[in-house]
């Protein structure tokens, strides 16, 4: 693919300093960036590399200065990076057919350009909008609405009646709308609360490999518009995830909980049911979240406290035994010190 | 559906407190509950809306007096309200039949009523019980048994031998009947070690979304009547799981360990191998139970300890660093006071 | 299965103690032996069982003494039970053939003795050495190579470009080339970073059912001959695990990460991005590894520290509240003789 200067800051933004036709045909570090190269310098520790690197553009911070380099000037460097990699890795155009391996129900909307690979169950009453694809082994359950321009990748299950928005991602094996974890107990037993609410995915989601997502009992649990899962996690019934929050691996969040916007869990955290986490919570790995967190917090530890508290106590954490030493010293050394002074006491009476 | 007080009566128990021909022809929260509807009090603080609910009947505790209400007394509405729940919403009738589109191999016994749906495997040797749902995508290795009533929903994968009991829920993505982690060392190298046990899923068991639950070495890897586990739950090989238990989501539980009938492990727990958990324990979110527990007993933590203790020490962690300062001030102050004695004695001499 | 203690002895190694000639049919446990079987002691606890068993040969270690029995004597008992396991429990021949219900893209490769069940997809551009068995709903992606003797269980994921080794095993639901999770912030916003690496697995790998591997943004996920993981294990992008290392079950390493070769990670181990563990060393269950660790290393705690350090500070921790008031004790007591011996001094004076 061969472009220019000019383009590319047509995609990305910015402000060209140096020539705007240089012909542009790739992408690649600053180190391996060859001519015909637009390379970037996201992070300083890198700006030294400018004066010797072979690119032909260099997209580059506003403020850095690099006379005879044609440089592509703007505020986020990475970002502009990652619609690069975008642009120069389009991924692949989807054939736009039904498999006739596929086996679809009665009364489906099937919009334009879907694609349906071999093995897909698709269910009654389904509507699968524009662009979308629907690999291998997709189980797509009755009355499921998939949006534009999703992708649903190989061993996917999304249940009955899930409603899933336009251009989301579902990575493989994921479970989307499988029973919530409901009983009532009848003695020593327990009798299963049937699940009939649904799963809701919002436009721009992007779902890892391997998540499980139980639908509501009764309503809809809910992940809104452009968050983030890695793989592994799961999200209990009942459960609303914000606007661009980020689940990372093996996250666990039970049943009712209320996640905010922009909040980020990190790997294997885990949430009781029934709290709120607060718009831009930042939540520390491995934590256990057992109560809901006020906006803007960020916290560690399970069960959680502080982040700042949390990275003290657990440096004081390695030191107990020696402090369990010294506080026994102590204890003694009080035990002389009082005697002592009984005597001194005895002596001056 | 439209029914009557007197025949709800009939299947949930209670003793009527008003009309028995009300009928009744939906359910509903008690804020929400209109003409027709049948509602309930679980909770002393919903008692409050009785009054002005607009339902048609109340399902209550016994102790409850709401003169000119249709009242359903009885000891546990929780569960009268799971059983109305399962009642109103009876899960779809299956169609009963074998999709052409499925494989089945040779010498499989198929019952009354059971649906194999498209892209179902089951391999040779196999018996499929009367009522039995197999969705798309599951995989049924040889000579596996599964028992009537059973739902086994889509990308499920059973491996060869394994026997499923009566009513149960196996759902998307599970395995079960993979090989069990056993490895002989080699030098460096690991030899592995045949697994050639099976699993064994007993009648009304209901397993979740993403669970891996490994064959046995040897022998059987057994999870008894009426065990519930939640989603991403893992089991080890040669484990056994009592009657009535709890697993919930994330869960780990390493080989040959024997957990006990009416246990609760909370999310994200970890169990090590070739220990014993007594029934009735109750173990708390995220712990890690680094050896056998007697029953009845209430732990938490990594490693474990009572839950008493735990919720205690977790409490004084976060004032670790305090009391490190704490400690380092007495040991100063000691110091002085020492030698502040030292000179009394001295001068006393 | 009928052969002779000298031709297990081929098989095993060893040296035969006894009559060469002595005919086996099967393997079983000390106790449980009768004639026509071979056992093992492998646990010095079961020697004293040797007297009594029925069996007709007993492997053990070369400095076992047991007048009248055959005995086959080498360094490691264990690994000879393992190796005996499988030469008796052979996997079974799979037929070799493609079904016709499976769907194989354009220009793949297929070796001999191939088995394809039905429902698998593959790619195009693929190629599948000699004796490997694809099992039924696997999903292998345009342009991957799998080597001899590989087994994939069902419901498996290979994504496009993946490559894999020469006897590797894959167990059921597992997802190999998964996205990486890489995003650029975008204002409050997420900008998917393509991910256009892919996944190495090398010869004589066994990873778990339900296991997460994520194909690296630029370069490869790299999993090294002879490593072991566990079901429910997430590798993210460009990690790098060496030889001969075993990852048990729900382990989570983040991206970027480089772990040695002969290292164990017990069971729900987190572990950062971006940092290298040494060679052989050994992480405790539940750890989260925070940073860097040297080759040879035992580490445990989240945050980790030396194995031995973690074992005395949990010890200590169940102490804390006990601590906590010991340490107030001390206050009171060191102010109380502070201001005895103002007094005195003040007596003196």
């Amino acid at each position: 693919m061969e472009t220019t200067l000019r383009e590319i800051a047509r995609i990305v933004g910015g402000t060209i300093d140096g020539n705007p036709d240089t012909v542009i045909s790739g992408l690649a570090g600053i180190q391996d960036a060859g001519s015909g190269d637009i390379t970037f310098v996201a992070n300083p520790k890198y700006e030294k590399f400018i004066e010797g690197t072979g690119a032909a553009a260099i997209v580059c911070a506003p403020d850095i200065a690099a006379p005879g380099k044609n440089l592509l000037k703007l505020e986020n460097p990475y970002l502009a990076y990652a619609k690069l990699l975008r642009f120069f890795n389009p991924p692949p155009r989807q054939p736009g057919t039904i498999d006739e391996r596929a086996a679809v129900g009665k009364n489906v909307h099937i919009g334009k350009h879907v694609t349906i690979y071999p093995f897909v169950t698709v269910g009654d009453d389904c509507v699968i909008e524009d662009g979308t694809t629907l690999f291998p082994h997709c189980f797509i359950g009755d009355g499921v609405t998939i949006g534009q321009d999703t992708l649903i990748h190989p061993n996917v299950t999304i249940r009955e009646g899930c409603v899933i928005g336009k251009r989301v991602i579902i990575h493989p094996g994921t479970v989307i709308g499988s029973d919530g974890f409901g009983f009532a107990k009848d003695g020593p037993q327990y009798c299963k609360i049937p699940q009939i609410g649904n799963v809701r995915i919002d436009d721009d989601v992007e779902i890892g490999a391997g998540n499980t997502i139980d639908r509501a009992a009764i309503g809809t649990t809910w992940i809104q518009r452009g968050t983030k899962t890695d793989n592994l996690v799961h999200i209990a019934h009942n459960v609303v995830v914000g606007e661009d929050t980020v689940l990372v691996a093996q996250v666990g969040i039970s049943g009712s909980t209320k996640v905010g916007s922009r909040v980020t869990l990190a790997g294997q955290v885990g949430v009781v049911g029934h709290i709120t986490i607060g718009d831009d919570v930042m939540v520390g790995a491995q934590a256990g979240i057992s109560g809901s967190v006020p906006p803007g917090q960020i916290v560690s530890g399970s069960p959680h406290m502080s982040h700042r508290t949390w990275l003290k106590a657990s440096r004081s954490y390695e030191k107990l035994p020696e402090m369990r030493k010294t506080v026994h010293a102590l204890k003694q050394k009080v035990q002389e010190l009082e005697s002592a002074i009984k005597h001194i006491q005895e002596d001056n009476d």
